[in-house]
């Protein structure tokens, strides 16, 4: 018998299987319930099989964040590469960040599980998005200042300062704890950050 | 036998020694360890009488929580009513609050215990304390603009925008997730703060 496509897939197809899997299972029942044999027999594998590709459950729920998180950041980077100019990019960017976030992490409660565990046992996966959207946030700003949209500065603090201001709208516990909070609205909080950016 | 003391204080008393009691073990064993039996036990009363005071342990400790910020509160009240200009006065508040946070909520564990319980179980206990320290900052920025240190504008919605830009330094859990993030440093913050001040 001739193997079948499944099979001769490389080793890097199966491990995405795995995540792809494994998010379905997250969207579906929740992190806490699923296990990896779920997961195993959805792929009509065995639990051994996902052993050699994730040594645990946290270690699929990781690789499942990150590629949330990339699925924003690639979205995001496209916003920041388009032609208007910076300062209306780095609304842009923000806007679409806070639909995002609220989308994928919040909207949907069993998902919003899955980032709880994430933010608690797996903090370096957020760090890392955390610095690559600063990094995206850091190059619009720069050019704002090359363009005098923004008051010449250091684009970095600049960017993190920015980053850290909107933390209520992108972090998905803060989101959720601050849905009934009275306050500034998305567009009046952006624009207190240009404010802030006009005049360093 | 003539009553103790103990035995005439008021009522609001014994609901006073209750907490206090309370916050002690909630500070040495914990909130999720300390049962209501243990309460009564170090006061010498029965749990059915800590019950005509409290209906629930999750009750005693908004109580707690309430009490402690209660006490930032009034710190913060009297930084607020000092002398120096508005603007340095905001600046102090901000510092002290950030250390009152750190200090009480965030370097002893156990007490961040009681706190995540108050956050998730009992918001509108934080939310008071939410909006009286913004009530606080509003106070300030309306005497900054009235004086030409802040840009005239809306002071309640530029309150709270600065709360929120904030809020990084004052939440509880934020300020253990970010401990080891880069990122400003709380007066760089807040120097990008009162440049959105100053700038709207």
């Amino acid at each position: 018998m001739s193997p079948t496509a499944a099979e001769v897939r490389p080793e890097a197809d199966t491990r995405s299987r795995i995540v792809e899997a494994a998010e379905r299972f997250f969207r579906e029942i929740g992190y806490q319930k699923t296990t990896v044999a779920d997961i195993a027999r959805a792929l009509k594998m065995s639990p051994a099989n996902v052993y050699r590709f994730f040594d645990s459950k946290k270690a699929i729920n990781e690789a499942v964040a990150e590629r949330l998180m990339a699925g924003i950041e690639a979205e995001l980077g496209e916003i920041a590469r388009g032609s208007a100019p910076p300062r209306e990019r780095l609304v842009a960017v923000i806007g679409a960040m806070h639909r995002m976030n609220l989308e994928r992490y919040t909207d949907q409660l069993r998902m919003h599980e899955m980032v709880e565990v994430a933010m608690t046992e797996s903090w370096q996966v957020v760090h890392g998005h955390i610095e690559r959207i600063t990094t995206l946030f850091e190059g619009l700003i720069r050019e704002g200042m090359a363009r005098g949209q923004f008051e010449p500065g250091d684009p970095v603090l600049a960017a993190r300062c920015a980053h850290v201001a909107l933390v209520r709208y992108f972090h998905p516990q803060l989101i959720v704890q601050c849905a009934r909070e009275p306050g500034p609205t998305l567009e009046e909080m952006t624009a207190f950050v240009l404010a802030g950016l006009r005049s360093r």
